[in-house]
């Protein structure tokens, strides 16, 4: 185990790496706990948690909603959970985002953990305190920034995950490679799945390198004003076809890396959206979608990344350096378009 | 108009006292702006809104909840609300409770104004960036701590102000003077509710008076976690018999208050209770209910300022000074009831 105490926006959150579930009774007053997790994980873990009080939720982001946040909130009264209550969300990222949103409103603001137990989750999502629920097609519309007391990594709870979120986790890797990180870009480039899940000191190494450049933008810029919206590379277009498609998170960005590629191509002269496409083929993500662009440009609007009438984009200058390119929308109609037509 | 500028937990927020609603189209861009207001509001003052987009929502606490927040973020998203819309709240305490928190979840987050309507808005809700909804019977149990960029105070739109509203603001008033200003007590004893309505310049002044004594203690404890507990004074059991009594606000924390003097007579040898009661039947106030102690004492325990078995009460060391008491709550349960055997 490494502990890291590490200052985002002015929280000390503790990171204990390379960790065990079974640490939680130590670090924290188990009377005090209550544990929000989902179906799956109790499915495979409930005798870990059967010493917390535990609120169990449906799995996946079609629960990341209003209601779900409702009846937490009336098992937590049930509880009698007050301002001492720390809420631990085990989970990926639907379960550590609705933890947190649901901490950060609660009586006005409770403490929380998270033990992310996805690829995602661990390399992104419960990092940065970015929390939320989705409002329809609108994902994320509602929630805060809120940065939680600690942050557990249990890898040996990898065993039970299935491979197709192995490889919407990867996309997040390769996601921090283009934007931050060209020597990883090159040692992923070298490998594939299958290795990481053989070999876990490797594995162990990656996700910390990952956590701790996610890490590094948020305190750079904890809420979002600048270089942090670098990590929304291929989630303006990702975003909303996921929803629209029925598309994994890794999915949708994927194919929103290789449409942002394309646009610095366009704009900006980059010149490596092959290599962009060849490691998303390597680790077994899509690079294409046909999708009705209408659809699509109406839930694109209503992003959070839009102010009036142009749209922060993400692009590359090239693969390890991210820049911000606000684009007005019909422009950006435009060239997404045309790439479109050129791609499907 | 006199303005200031207050910072409250690291926000500046510009006070605009002495105004008027007319002011808004000056002091921001209604393109970007959304008014939220309620029907009582917007039947009286629709044409000096007209400039704006506005939400209108239904008038009253029994709206202060979940499911208005979701027609409200319906409406932001039909609007095309984006992260430089600013919300501006112009109504009472539901509308700015409402206003506050809907502007902390949106989009993680949006700027935001205050106009309070109502006496208890202008001297206290509107005031220290607490915000919020009721779920059930329990009262804020779920919002944030955010702090709004200004607020306009318009003393003529009091004249359409009902007269228990004018009784219920009050009710805040005097607790200002009890926990914090017993000059302000001795001036009070001296008037009544029909001298401030007929007096402009002595309303303005109260007014003024009231909002500074909120900021004072918002501002050397901005996340309530001492001096701020003060402004509760009245509130603990006021709060649990308001819901299930349809008490005003007012009337309810008079109560609180009454029982709160009688619990520091008992526990610190607090000699002003006529005082108190006085002013209260001066105010139009009630002074004392006839409750299930039980059904109350349910409510009581899901206070938030409940914490593990203890009650932070607040109880008068003499008027002017209020001070801050942890009780068990087997003790307060039999020293509250106690109370009631001998009042009603």
């Amino acid at each position: 185990m490494t502990i890291k105490k590490i200052e985002l926006a002015g929280t000390i959150t503790k990171f204990y790496f390379n960790s065990s579930i079974a640490e939680l009774k130590k670090i924290t007053a188990a009377q005090n706990v209550v544990v929000i997790t989902d179906e799956n994980i109790m499915a495979y873990h409930a005798r870990k948690l059967k010493v917390f009080n535990t609120i169990v939720i449906k799995a996946g982001e079609a629960y990341k909603n209003q209601s779900t946040v409702d009846e937490i909130i009336e098992r937590l009264i049930e509880l009698r959970a007050d301002r001492k209550t720390l809420l631990i969300g085990i989970g990926g990222g639907v379960v550590t985002d609705i933890t947190g949103y649901v901490a950060a409103v609660y009586m006005r603001g409770i403490q929380f953990g998270f033990v992310p137990t996805t690829i995602l989750s661990l390399v992104d999502a419960s990092i940065g305190g970015k929390n939320g629920i989705d409002v329809g097609l609108y994902k994320n519309l509602v929630g805060t920034i809120r940065q939680p007391d600690f942050l557990l990594h249990d890898l040996s709870l990898l065993k039970t995950l299935p491979h197709s979120e192995w490889v919407s986790g990867f996309a997040e890797i390769i996601k921090h490679a283009c934007i931050k990180d060209a020597a990883m870009f090159k040692q992923l480039q070298q490998h594939n799945i299958g290795f990481y899940k053989k070999n876990k000191t490797a594995l162990a190494t990656l996700i910390q390198r990952n956590a701790l450049i996610k890490c590094k933008v948020v305190q750079a810029d904890p809420f979002e004003k600048n270089e942090r919206r670098l990590l929304n590379f291929g989630h303006t277009l990702g975003h909303a076809i996921e929803n629209l498609y029925q598309l994994s998170h890794g999915q949708a960005i994927a194919i929103g890396m290789v449409y942002a590629a394309k646009l610095s191509q366009l704009t900006k002269g980059f010149k490596q959206v092959q290599a962009l496409v060849d490691i998303f083929i390597k680790y077994e993500l899509p690079v294409t979608l046909e999708f009705d662009y209408e659809k699509v440009s109406a839930v694109l609007t209503m992003d959070k990344k839009r102010e009036n009438n142009a749209m922060n984009y993400i692009l590359l200058d090239k693969i390890g350096r991210g820049i911000i390119m606000p684009i007005p929308l019909p422009v950006l109609n435009e060239n997404l378009s045309a790439i479109q037509k050129t791609t499907t």
